[in-house]
């Protein structure tokens, strides 16, 4: 018999109920216990961590983590709380997510393509107007990121006949069909030829405030922009003054610096924006626990610990 | 030299030139000539007219016609007002309308399984919450009519991962992945199954008011309905009363039995309502041209005349 493992949540009840369910059943050779009912002396026994949104405090009463497992793909939050603890954090690489994330990036994309937004502005004005049709062949869609989940909305946009560029840190390999650019002069270039800008980019200091007004005052004139990455990587101010000035055409907003939006954002009413609830890429438990238990399975047979997060690099 | 060809369009004038300058482009070798430019002479020397919403009266003039070559895909207004006249009506069968079509089936079947219109609420309401997702593999969308267009729509529906139901006059071999209805039980079965019911039928006889109150309260309870294929095919009052009851979820409408749709249309202003102004499936001058080219090439060949309508059964 293995040592328990810890799971450790900032979830409300139902929420830690399913994914606790959905482990258990996933792991049933494992014994998986919330934070709060393990004693002291069986928390020094504590070698690996499950966490969503965990406490920094609880997680410094473990001693003796080898390493912790998010059920998130986004880590900022970890990187900054837990990331000086020098206890390896592996991330969720859901193919499910990736799935569910590339279908959001096609959807939200057609939305713009067929110009959904206008035609909701045009029922709401009795207006009978049909609007130029755009083929996919003739709309470029720019990917900021090009990870686990930028290649998958790669494919899923080339399938549909769009042309695809994607921006990543470090120059490489592109999928088919894809134009590749790395670097701030890759990132000026792909902002330039994007009809549709999407980010996909993790949190980091690098990322932070990346697209600012310089940055969208380079955007093609009419273009839109699609944030499903994170929300501080685009300056709102600057966004909102790009919409009003007809710079940009629309945003459709998955992700913001404070979640849940509060109600006092201007956001909410903008005409130019699409405010979606963190919806974008949703995981199931199932999906998850299904990752995380071939992780586990992994680590248990050869003692190594899966792939982590760098924490200097941020993601 | 091969006699002209007659063009009799009720567009306007810009349309009309755009479409006789695709034509002319595409067919260097014809002559093609407007209506009200034939002398009395001339139009009995006419065999073939392109037509585009033409008055029958001026058909009526050309009597030696050999067949009527229309730049739309659906006829119903052909075939009510030259159908009598024994005329071959040939349609436009359009590739890169077919691929329109799917794209707009695919993209507004997105805009439903993703929920934008009820997070277009929540936003207008300042309500952030997340709504259960429902993955493609567990949403059925069923296609009332698969000929030219249902058939390209189910190939893109089948390949986003949606469980595919499609319903057509006749019995016939359907696409794999796609199970087949046919007849009124048919029609039944297919739409009780269906989470998005969308209809590409022609306008017939047999289809105008098929989705009547009796049809849309055997859909699936909470389902919503796209209808791509002619007004009339729906009941509205129907429609909305189904809405209003919550029988269904939300009603895309690109065509109407009036349109432009009126401005006391309650439609317009329906929550449960996305109106679109005939966009669904835009064909261009270009392509249209093409496709019209090809016919009469095989024409002018062979002698034998396309595929035509049949204008008992109404298309
Ligand atoms: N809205 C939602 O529901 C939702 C759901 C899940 C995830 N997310 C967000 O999506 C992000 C991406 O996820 P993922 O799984 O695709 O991550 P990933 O596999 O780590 O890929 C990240 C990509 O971003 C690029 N990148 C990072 N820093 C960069 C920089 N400074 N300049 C240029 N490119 C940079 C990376 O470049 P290299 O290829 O050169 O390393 C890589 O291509 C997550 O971090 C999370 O924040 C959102
Ligand atoms: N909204 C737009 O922008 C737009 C653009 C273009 C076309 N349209 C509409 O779309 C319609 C369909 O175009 P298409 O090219 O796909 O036509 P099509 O190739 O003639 O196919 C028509 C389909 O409807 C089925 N059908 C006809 N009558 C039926 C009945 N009484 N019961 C059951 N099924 C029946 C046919 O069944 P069988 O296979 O058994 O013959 C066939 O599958 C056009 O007629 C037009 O009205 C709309």
């Amino acid at each position: 018999m293995s040592e328990p493992i810890a799971f450790l949540g900032n979830l409300d009840a139902e929420e830690e109920a399913d994914f606790l369910a959905a482990l258990s059943a996933a792991l049933p050779e494992e014994t998986i216990r919330p934070f709060r009912r393990l004693s002291a002396a069986e928390r020094a026994g504590i070698r690996i961590a499950i966490v969503a949104n965990p406490d920094p405090a609880e997680v410094a009463l473990l001693p003796n983590l080898a390493w912790i497992q998010s059920l998130w793909a986004g880590v900022e939050r970890l990187v900054r709380d837990l990331g000086q603890n020098g206890v390896p954090i592996v991330r969720l690489i859901d193919p499910e997510l990736a799935r569910t994330m590339a279908e959001a990036v096609l959807a939200w994309t057609y939305y713009l393509q067929r110009d959904m937004p206008a035609y909701r502005r045009q029922q709401e004005a009795g207006t009978w107007r049909q609007l130029a049709y755009r083929p996919p062949s003739e709309v470029t869609v720019g990917l900021l990121g090009l990870g686990a989940l930028g290649s998958a909305a790669a494919e899923r946009l080339t399938g549909a006949g769009f042309r695809v560029a994607a921006w990543s840190r470090s120059p490489k390999e592109v999928p088919p069909g894809v134009t590749g650019f790395s670097g701030s002069e890759g990132l000026a270039d792909l902002l330039a030829a994007s009809d549709i800008a999407v980010c996909l980019l993790p949190l980091t200091g690098e990322t932070r405030g990346l697209l600012d007004a310089g940055r969208l005052a380079g955007m093609k004139p009419g273009a839109a922009l699609i944030n499903f990455g994170r929300g501080p990587i685009v300056a709102t101010d600057a966004l909102i003054a790009a919409l009003d000035a007809g710079q940009l055409s629309h945003a459709v907003l998955d992700v913001f610096e404070v979640e849940p939006l509060p109600p006092e954002s201007p956001l909410w009413r903008h005409p130019g924006v699409t405010v979606l609830p963190h919806i974008s890429g949703p995981t199931t438990p199932a999906s998850a626990a299904a990752v995380v238990a071939g992780n586990l399975r992994a680590y248990r047979a050869s003692g190594r610990i899966p792939a982590a997060v760098d924490v200097i690099r941020g993601y």
